[in-house]
């Protein structure tokens, strides 16, 4: 099987799919009909929906022969069975199992490697049960009251997306246990900023580091460190450490614990491992983290469907490579009408452009077809008073994700002019989504929309950490079955190592001077 | 002079542009002498570096001469001097004379609008005084210590953005009187979440809507009043409003005190005016808020050179524009070397796809050329740990525009492995700009880079307030030197009202229910 992944524009599906008629028009295509039919469930009270995307049932048919065609699931299926689906890292591609056992048992150097995470989250958990009830304490005999995150890139983004998808709706619940902040940027000031806000004597930090070299999250390790024993407090009684087994940081002396990942995890993977879990279990409490695993495992259950219109996921991806590759739009915007999912995009940035923003196929090979778009957005309302008018008149079409829910975390908030902010809310989003389908006409040239402006929304009843869950699962997923489709592997980044080893030059190379002087130095070393 | 301005692809010099051979190979381009030329300063201690930019001697003469074709400078000229830049609302575009005197004196229904700027700016660093003295106090007699701003789009992006890049420059350097938090979004976990984390009785709360019927903002007020009231405060000691003379708003008795704004500053560039330095200068005193607009100030004055060898914003704009629409890019990167700009590129998102998101010329005639690219970014070094991947391999070139600083806001951290942190963010930056340039070639062809990614570097010693100031005015310029290269009225934003209609509709004509419902019962609503 391995040698025998297909490029994408070799498909018989694929060919046909561009010369099919695109759908013309989205002010008829879209119907109050057309919305209650043309969605998929993602398990209870979870919906994906996708009334106005540009897609008729020719176009689905196609793309479901595609994903046939291209046996996407059962390279997913392959993937949980163990299979090296990192080609380039020699590496198995196992997340999906810190939720959950969707596959076969898998193991490796003799070790069950699904209760291996399972045991670290184990493990996350009663130590956040001590730490909760006061038996684990700061070196000055202070109980912890605050998170520190330190790492950068997935050991950032995700777990800081997480956190402030959950935080609000955890307070209203009472199991807000602990509160969080993050350090990422190497950049003193961040490290110098964050710290000026804590108070050191209450604070757990916990440093994330797969491979414990990354240069930032060092750093600012000793920074921490430093400032710990300025206060006179034990660094060892307040850092945690998160990271491989055979790393450097995996070394009990330093850490007041350490919990552990593997290779088989990529860190834009690793919301739900330890990574995530640490933070958010202590956080939040081991409860409300397992409703946010057992949501992304049911999504990772529904990605094994072969049906598309039951794998909410794979036809999600499969649409995003309609519309990058036939019909050539260069990014997506995802636009959650939710405050609490504020950094979600920034989430999804890398998790889709770190992982499919590739141009060679898995043995290596150029390819002739786009890739990966660029992803951005922020929440809304906001970004209505942002960027919108650009997604709406801009000379190019933007295809729009959006996101909703019908209730709050809170209360939907008072009765202003006779509706709650939370109506307010969702009339803006449904709105939305119409203008930019429909458009309007006008006698006035630059108030006419021309509409067929292509969006889907993911809704539900509230953001509970069940729904979070299925959320990061189901982009995950997508982000998956698109890099099978273009046939690239999403699971390595080599477009990050150049700027490391180069960076490593420079700090050895050259003075360190000024900006200009530094740049036009370091030019000059590489000039023959 | 008015129906003269003519459409970039009616220009002798835009059509000779996208003929012109392109720079080839950046790897011969980019030269440690090239650095060293390729730079326009920006007033003292600040410089706008384009060796990295695919552009050679033939390319910059032809921007030179489609700058002069296009009369652009003299185009800013007839802004200044009060001509009706915007349209389609029939307004002038004023917001320059918020930070100083460019062109001549603007008077308008007999009034001087540049010193009405000053005054309001008097009035709020009047105020800012006796809050900081103490001489103004909460209803409960406490001292004010925080503020909140509730606005929404161009009355929260910039002002946070700024709020974030000065907040840690102006600690280190004492003068933070008070620190800030921002309602902004109609989701009602925005409010209580920021109202959960406040004590009432000290924060004074700063409401901005320059028409005073923005229904984000006149719903979070509701809370917020609400909100004091529960705690027996009075709302009218508590909250300040930045606003127009002629809006609902401005009724004094409602509030503790009113600051005004006109119709001829919108909104995205309306940090500068009443609706940033409000909260700025309560936040961080007269003294550092003058830093900032005497920086902006600077670069306004810059912007009048015809060379555009003496005009970085200008120049800045035309490469945009080369890359735009002679090279086919579709997005633009901002790319800051700089934990305290995390926000400024949200607030350059807003900045330039609300301006220049648009199809039809300033004649209401439809485009035949691409107009505003999608602007997305992320701080250093954390992008790299994101989306830069992408940005390396992936199947699009994205131009990029990287800013640093020679020094941290405060030190520049601690020696680890023999630099500071400091040295190791610009030896990242710079190792990035090369990396992106030149790429390297190896035997994997997953760790081929193909290089030619180009890039510009704004660079200063560092981050102060006046910096902060012409790096927002810098990019200002550049967004208007655009929409005058496109033709387009950057001022207006139309394709925000559509939504608005929206929204009020089905907020007045159907019932409030799920998301779902709303959204089918509007289209039913809808169909004939």
């Amino acid at each position: 099987m391995e040698n025998s992944y297909k490029n994408l524009d070799e498909t018989d599906a694929f060919k046909q799919l561009c010369t099919l008629p695109p759908v013309m028009d989205m002010n008829t295509h879209l119907t109050a009909e057309l919305v209650q039919t043309a969605q998929v469930p993602m398990g209870e009270d979870l919906t994906y929906n996708y009334a106005a995307k540009a897609v008729d049932e020719a176009i689905l048919a196609t793309l479901q022969r595609l994903a046939d065609e291209m046996a996407v699931v059962d390279q997913y299926r392959e993937l949980l069975g163990g299979a090296v689906m990192n080609g380039s890292e020699q590496r198995k591609v196992l997340h999906h199992l810190t939720r959950g056992q969707v596959g076969p048992i898998v193991e490796w150097q003799g070790r069950d490697l699904g209760s291996f995470y399972v045991t670290q989250q184990q493990r996350v958990a009663d130590f956040a049960r001590r730490v909760h009830a006061g038996e684990i304490r700061g070196s000055g005999g202070d109980r912890f009251t605050h998170l520190c995150q330190i790492g950068i890139g997935g050991s950032d983004l995700g777990p800081r997306a997480l956190y402030l998808a959950l935080q609000h709706g955890a307070r209203c619940r009472g199991s807000q246990f602990m509160t969080a902040s993050f350090i990422s940027n190497v950049d003193p000031d961040d490290a110098a900023q964050n710290l000026a806000n804590m108070d050191l004597a209450t604070t757990m930090f916990i440093l994330v580091s797969k491979s414990g070299t990354t240069q930032e999250t060092l750093t600012n390790e000793t920074i921490v460190r430093h400032a710990l024993q300025q206060q006179g407090l034990d660094p060892a009684a307040h850092l945690l450490a998160v990271t491989a087994e055979n790393s450097p940081l995996a070394n009990g002396e330093d850490y007041l614990e350490s919990f552990y990942i593997d290779d088989f995890v990529g860190g834009r993977f690793s919301s739900t491992s330890a990574v995530g879990g640490t933070l958010l279990t202590l956080a939040f409490g081991a409860e409300l983290f397992a409703e946010l695993l057992a949501g992304a495992h049911q999504q990772d259950q529904l990605a094994l469907n072969s049906d598309i219109l039951a794998n909410p996921a794979l036809l999600d991806a499969l649409i995003g490579v309609y519309e990058r590759n036939c019909l050539g739009y260069p990014c997506t915007a995802v636009l959650p009408y939710s405050q609490a999912l504020s950094r979600f995009p920034a989430h999804l940035q890398q998790l889709d452009m770190e992982s499919n923003g590739k141009s060679v196929n898995r043995y290596g090979q150029p390819l002739n077809y786009a890739t990966g778009a660029v992803i951005f957005g922020e929440a809304g309302t906001n970004g209505q008073h942002s960027f919108y008018q650009l997604l709406h008149q801009g000379s190019d079409i933007i295809p729009l994700q959006f996101i909703g829910f019908r209730h709050a975390h809170g209360d939907d908030g008072l009765n202003v002019d006779g509706c709650s902010s939370q109506d307010k809310l969702n009339a803006n989003l449904v709105a939305q989504i119409v203008a930019f389908a429909k458009g309007r006409d006008s006698e006035e040239p630059n108030r006419v929309f021309a509409g067929q402006r292509p969006s889907s929304l993911i809704y539900a009843e509230r953001l509970t950490p069940r729904i979070v869950g299925a959320l990061l699962a189901h982009f995950e997923n997508k982000v998956m079955f698109q890099g099978f489709l273009w046939n690239v592997n999403s699971f390595d980044q080599e477009g990050v190592q150049l700027g490391k080893v180069l960076t490593q030059q420079l700090l050895t190379g050259c003075t360190r001077d000024a900006v200009l002087q530094g740049y036009a130095a370091y030019l000059g070393v590489l000039q023959p």
